[in-house]
């Protein structure tokens, strides 16, 4: 059983970590810990582990580091890069779900979020976007786990940039996320009855996970990639649909470009391409791993528009998190996290 | 492995039965039927199944008796009572989640439903509340899966009712239900714009779901108990709230009650009793088939009142379906549905 | 034109009563005040008035009554009644969306609230539910407006008990609310995801509503009443359900019963009573001043259940509160307040 | 008073425009036609006006030619295209909520849309968009009522194609729908528990909307124009974003582009520019005739992101019809279409 300590663990990605981790059948949850609830009851702050007794502890990564196999960390950016030290990293297995680790850009990072506290380790982290660094990921220390919008933007525009079918200063991401995305932390745009029945972009290109999806995709191209990227909030709880916009290079059949995305996820078990005409929706792959993806081509513009599906607290986060635990620890990758869509919720 | 077919696998109860037994380390799905879609892929009918192979059959029960271990039904009253002969028991065990064998006595069966078919076949059929029942399940042929809100409502109710705590006439039951409790079919007030953003009662006095509880809770009593039922459509997906009333007999204590309660379900894993001053919200026990119970009295009018929650489809419906099958088939109970409650979703 | 003066207008009710006087014909919006965000542009808290230039004021009751000839209050309990003295009720009408001139009764102000400041200007206020106490409102200086859940709850009751039909102390209440009745300082409750798709019953036995029908149902009757009133939280943002339960005293037809309610409210614009075997939602009164009530026997109990429906922040709220000051002034009762329900909304 | 008479009044957008009608202060309603619920109480098809007394009729267009001054439809496309003559248009003025008189270039029409059938009456139909053609709407009998998408579209993108900002042929817009666009009407993917907590884009690539937009903005550009046009459901009742993309052709600053936006709307009272950072919610539009629209600069990518919001039934179908009404009578443009937005609703 691999011993799993999770660091903050009552945020909405944390509590899904819980959820997963606790019905993984190779892992072991030894402790979480949470920096607002520390001492009381876990049941108290997520009444649906009645059943079950966790106390939320304090947080010490270096006795976590004795206690356990690999640690998740799920906390604010600038909080992770100042906790990992090479000494932990020789003790245990650290997957991050926030966004310190992932950038590999320095100054990027630095420009969109905080300053850097560890500079040195950086360079080994490995962005765990599965099914792209599935290889990569085998033998790391450490694991940058992507964000949510990244997770399903990337996974839906990397086939078409890795084989050049597109103009790549033409991408246009408009994103859709129910609220998890934006976590538990009360604020007046948050509160029920303020979105609720309504929609919104936010953040217009200023979203921080614009770098992350250009590195990423600039690594595929070879080239460096600007994109516009547009979030928007949905009044739903879960689920990413990303609706991706890009000039072909040439023209292309329906046929031609489903080939290039079979050749890169025809085996892909966690990616599932939709048929001709059919395209994602989200509550098809609620409360499950999977990436949903489905295309189309307007001949009038020579455009394709790319339509991505995830559940932003599994795939998006603690789901695809357990699949790099997953790697790290050489189990079958779907190991724990194999659930059927849950539909209607 | 226990093979198992479903008829009527397209509504969603048997969507919910298809996740289950496609999930379950014990069972597995041999077969599945569905009148609307026969001839057509599941995952055109339910899109999160685009990872599996599924193919709608035209229903044939006596194939389908020789084929499986176990058939459930999930199909509109009055259907059911036409399928089950003798013959099809002998073969394979039955386990129906409509309403035609859940009401032993057929005057009432006939009064709020139709002409009943197999009267011969009734009596031997249990009720299969599994934690009121379970004894008395291990050996039958045949199981009447309870409806949804009489799942909830005999729970929250069975223990007062059995120790003689409350004035049986004075119950009164105000329940409600997220929309999948209404079905797939089309109709306007389950149309989206119709039903969203609103509440109301229906179905006022007139329930099918009144006699079923009646029906058991006066077993409890020894004694024949009317209630007053109404049911009531809440704008989400999953979950039953039922809130109860009753005059207690004498006055009683936080601590005497809540004895009661423990007495009858301290070692039941799939209920779970809410501390004092704390009771049950349907999103705690989502996707889950937990029962969750809490109560409180009211001095003022030595009243109790008792509330209980459930996700519909999962314990109301397919959830204590297998729950049964485990039981029939010698299983640890919660094999198979032993979910952590999915939030937020 | 009538000179109006809101204090606690960046509430939800203090913002329905901005919109439905910055709308009324026959009346003016000299000023509306905000602790919260004084010297801020309205627009900037509530962007709907983004074509309106009213900025948030300090507030100044003692100026504001000298400019003018009403102030409504929306401020939470224990606050208005600091603030009221004779001298402000000699300048100018107060009507108070509070609870602290509701109750007449004091101690049971004080058992259920806080100390009450204005023990001597209490006796001269009004119970500002207008379909009952219209006649006794006109030359009033201070209107106590009624709560959301009691103005439903006492509508619907108010002529069985006035006429005798039912046993008082059999009455049960149950009532649904969506969350602006919550109001919109934030909570974790209130916080989108965990109010969303789900239901939940809360300060059980213990809602400071409870008196407030009870005191004005009493007076119905000429006996003390005691009720069970059980608020439930429903993910909508407006209206209010309430099922009310009563046994009746005698046997009564369907007729008997409607005339009772003709009676009363045959010639009340903004009570409509249903036809047989339809029932109230709350959809059809979203947006409006309109009660909808409706009610069925249950011969099998020989209960009878009533439903009434209500925008918790028109009726229950602002509309009403408008209401009375057309009363207060004069006018006719409907003006300004006499808006179809919006639907689908 | 105006005598008005509304065929189709039974859809979502026909029944918005009984609503504003009966409280318009200068029209009547004279007759209302339904096909589907002919002879039947319009409040047993709309509970909302229980407390009037319409009944649908039979639709005969040549009587109502006689009795009214204006028509109203609301029908399927192909429908109207039917009924009108040039002797209808002598005896009363005509607004259409279709599309059957939006398109002036036929072929687009039918290749979009089906066969016309009032190609000679076609070239006098104005496009009813106010803001634009107000000065060609007056003298006209024949209004083609804009769609929903295309009048929140058209109106956020007309200044910038007008004044040659930007390169015509990048624009993407990518649109977010409530769910009462897509009408009354039961199908699988509008029942509640589908629609709900999901998001989905439609007909990419395909949609109706596409050819209207683009006819309009190419008179603006006075060169043809050709769009990529997404059309996107969300999980709620009301309201329209559109989130648009083009290239700008040269660098500017945000003063820049706010000068052409107020250039062309700053003495619109419909509509309201966002300040800088603030961007348009459907929320803050509800239930009113106003157009919300927000832009920003992307200095990485030179390209210019503009969001504007409506309320889909109001200013996208009734609200605007009733504009159009205003301006076809000479009245003041507001007259009973000036609500306040509201919130929350």
């Amino acid at each position: 059983m691999i011993k799993v300590g999770i660091i903050g663990a009552t945020g909405y990605a944390g509590q899904e970590l819980v959820r997963i981790i606790t019905q993984h059948p190779d892992a072991e949850l030894v402790t979480l810990t949470s920096q607002s609830y520390a001492g009381k009851a876990y049941e108290d702050v997520y009444s649906n582990y009645r059943h079950l007794s966790y106390i939320c502890q304090e947080e010490d990564i270096e006795k976590m580091a004795d206690m356990c196999d690999v640690i998740f960390l799920a906390l604010p950016h600038g909080v992770a890069s100042k906790k990992i030290t090479d000494d932990i990293l020789n003790k245990v297995k650290i997957i991050d779900l926030g966004a310190d680790f992932r950038l590999q850009d320095i100054d990027t990072y630095e420009k969109w979020y905080t300053t850097h506290y560890s500079k040195n380790i950086l360079p080994e982290a490995i962005y765990g976007l599965c099914e792209i660094n599935r290889d990569k990921i085998k033998n790391k220390r450490i694991v940058a786990n992507p964000g949510c919008y990244t997770t399903c933007s990337i996974l839906s525009m990397y086939p078409l940039v890795k084989e050049g079918i597109i103009d790549n200063s033409s991408i246009i991401i408009d994103a859709k996320s129910g609220a998890t995305g934006a976590g538990r932390g009360l604020s007046l745009p948050n509160h029920y009855c303020e979105l609720n029945e309504s929609v919104k972009a936010y953040k217009i290109a200023s979203h921080r996970h614009t770098p992350e999806i250009e590195e990423q995709l600039s690594y595929a191209a070879g080239e460096n990639i600007v994109i516009n990227f547009t979030p928007h909030l949905i009044p739903m709880d879960r689920g990413i649909l990303a609706t991706c916009y890009a000039n072909l290079n040439n023209k292309y059949t329906y046929e031609d470009i489903k080939s290039v995305y079979e050749k890169h996820y025809g085996n892909e078990y966690f990616i599932r391409l939709t048929k001709e005409g059919t395209f994602p929706e989200t509550k098809w792959v609620k409360g499950s791993n999977f990436t949903d993806i489905g295309f189309a081509i307007d001949e009038r513009t020579n455009r394709i528009i790319v339509i991505g599906a995830i559940d932003n607290l599994f795939k998006g986060a603690a789901g695809q998190a357990v699949q790099n635990m997953n790697i790290l620890f050489g189990l079958d990758e779907k190991t724990g996290i194999d659930f059927v869509p849950i539909f209607p919720a």
